[in-house]
């Protein structure tokens, strides 16, 4: 595949305008001025186009694809107690397979290439990505009540066992098996450091939720003599395996030093934060004390979609109102968190951006729409004025697998008929 | 025209499918569950589609469209007073003209059937409006720095009355002449005075800048003996006339009362407001006091789209975080605010909502996509799961403006490229 005269936005977070860029098998081996001379099969003409890199959506619950707008406009805990874990708990394998395939169709016509998971059935969701072409980071959101549990008998343990086994590193790496805890407030400290023992021998990443919410943050410090969530988890050796925070929106001064040390990547979830009444995280200390950060869409019923290009707007413009100053975050880092941070985060080092010997994991968007007119900026452009929609064609290791509303691997009919009649059941069973 | 089987968005805020709506001239004069006997001429099949009413954008500059992207990430002083103000002397009325025209096509796209706008060359701003087919409240923006001037030396008063004179109510009502007045800090006591008592003379309504930002409303009570500028305009007869007065992100107390006593609109600018971080407005406190609510976008330079869709989803997430509470507004309160909140406060009293009688301005929107399915609540999925494009038609006054990415009354890309040219100009000029 090859596109020609096409705008790219390089590794540099440049753009260069009338750029050929050439795809073999899944990767990226051709980016130039000029014509190449060897026939890449399919020419595709750039003009009016921009080429830059798939997101990576570095904290996700895509099966709740099924429960979009379900109980908004509620207080957290009616919602969550109430509403999402009983309807949760009437999920079987198959809902959460076909919740996860409407969740991808709608995540590659947003550019979303890679996502980090974390659900029950997560077996199933995974089956969802591996079929759609799709990059997954799954995890089983590991949780424990029982102070007598063995870990060799712990569901969620055994989830993660099992993925590593028959999933990790399939589809040519496509495929990831993490560890995943669900969060302090659900596990027990024995069992939970045992767990992380085991993410370190196999040498998983981890997912955790981290100080997404202030009572969580401060009964975590009840609980644990003072210790903070990213403390305890440090204490308990979580952070001896790679591991992407999402949330964090309560840190204290002393957890930007633990995430820094033990190169933990936070995933803010901007608008989710927002939409719960959550908080707004602090980007520019997490930047200014490098720690890598991503951005995330979270699960759907608190967003409430997969929109990338709508996430990066309202992470920048959270920022900047949050700090009370419209210098506080620019266009090139948001990108940057959206890309390239995102697949650092899941472990992908040959993703992320566009350059030769990289994975083509690429979007194209249209940048001729009159919204996009004129260019005094295109980064200010694609993070301020882009809708959703100007993506054209989401490439995934090499593979088109959205174009112009048309899904390659992905019978959205099915999905969707799939969703309703799934969503209708649980609500008769409620 | 006639649609069929379309689901409607209806005056109470309900969603009722499968409705046939005709629309006879520039009203709609027929909504039933059956097809009505008239002949209505073309038909439009609703199916997978939301018929809503159009949006009603109470503050902006669309002439700005020039600039998109100019100068971003400055702190709010360096942007406006060293790059904005700079680049907009060069303007010229036919800069204004095309600028505003590339504009208007942007807020067709995105389901905007009539903008409040207050910009300089304000006749050939109102002029692009006139034959596009949308509708338009136009004010110049009275500035006035000479203790000795008179009014009707005042260029902006010339333009006041020349609008009046020559625009008020033409195009069967569709090009309305407000008076307006830039702000406190841009104007002396005594001749806006004179202008407001002018504005009440004719009847018309007024547009202003108010308590944006924190300096701004610090400034103005310390040069006026502590009077707030929503205390300082009453006293000077501003809120005689029907007022729309933009951000109220810095009210205090009594502020609330003058607003509610005299029937004021607040303009809310959501977006703006949080990229140039000027704060958020407390909209339950607006709401909980019977003040007329409405959303706006503000100029393009200071969003960077005119895109309500997305600005109803900030919005409400920008509440929702300010208070701490996902309940803290609804998605009926957020879609009234940006429809029928905001043809009330431009005084098109039969326009904003769905019903027979009204001026048919509606637009359609693809609920068919797969980031709007399921549907547990469509109000939610209209805030937050819609996305821009998912706009298929614009109709303002019973005319289509806008389908599927084609204008029926602009010239997108003569638009395009004379806003491409006179950019050029004046970054060349500066």
């Amino acid at each position: 595949m090859l596109f020609k005269n096409i705008t790219v936005l390089d590794e540099n977070f440049d753009v260069i305008d009338n750029q050929y860029v050439g795809i073999t098998g899944d990767r990226i081996d051709y980016i130039g001025n000029s014509e190449p001379s060897v026939d890449y099969g399919e020419v595709f003409s750039g003009n009016g186009r921009l080429l830059m890199p798939g997101f990576y959506n570095v904290h996700a619950h895509t099966p709740m694809t099924l429960l979009r707008g379900y109980a908004g406009g509620l207080n957290l805990q009616d919602w969550l107690f109430n509403k999402i874990i009983p309807f949760e708990a009437k999920l079987t394998p198959d809902d959460v397979y076909y919740g996860t395939m409407l969740g991808i169709a709608e995540m590659l016509k947003f550019g979303i290439v890679s996502t980090t998971d974390m659900y029950l059935h997560t077996e199933h969701m995974t089956k969802a990505f591996i079929d759609s072409g799709a990059k997954i980071n799954a995890g089983a959101g590991f949780v424990s009540f029982n102070p007598d549990e063995k870990l060799t008998d712990n569901k969620d343990y055994q989830i993660t066992k099992y993925l590593y086994e028959n999933y990790h590193g399939i589809c040519n790496g496509r495929i990831i098996a993490d560890a995943s805890v669900h969060a302090e407030y659900t596990t027990l400290e024995r069992i939970l450091r045992e767990y992380c023992e085991y993410a370190v021998d196999l040498g998983l990443n981890m997912q955790v939720h981290m100080s997404e919410m202030k009572a969580e943050h401060e009964d975590c410090k009840k609980r644990h003599g003072g210790k903070t969530p990213a403390r305890y988890f440090y204490d308990i050796g979580m952070f001896k395996v790679p591991t992407t925070a999402a949330h964090c929106v309560w840190l204290e001064d002393e957890d930007y030093d633990i995430l820094a040390e033990n190169h933990v990547t936070v995933a803010t979830c901007p608008i989710s934060n927002a939409k719960l009444a959550s908080g707004i995280c602090d980007a520019k200390r997490i930047l200014d004390r490098n720690i890598n950060l991503a951005i995330a869409t979270d699960g759907v019923s608190s967003n409430n979609n997969l929109n990338m290009i709508e996430e990066m707007k309202f992470f920048s413009l959270l920022q900047k109102v949050r700090g009370s100053d419209p210098t506080v975050i620019t266009p090139k880092q948001t990108i940057k968190a959206a890309t390239v941070s995102g697949a650092m985060a899941q472990g992908r080092k040959d993703c992320g951006c566009i350059k030769v010997g990289n994975k083509a994991d690429l979007i194209v968007l249209d940048i001729a729409q009159p919204h996009m007119k004129p260019v005094h900026s295109m980064l200010d452009n694609i993070v301020y004025s882009a809708d959703g929609s100007d993506i054209e064609m989401t490439i995934c290791d090499g593979k088109i697998l959205y174009k112009n509303g048309e899904y390659y691997t992905i019978d959205l009919e099915k999905a969707e008929y799939e969703v309703e009649k799934r969503r209708l059941r649980v609500l008769s069973e409620l």
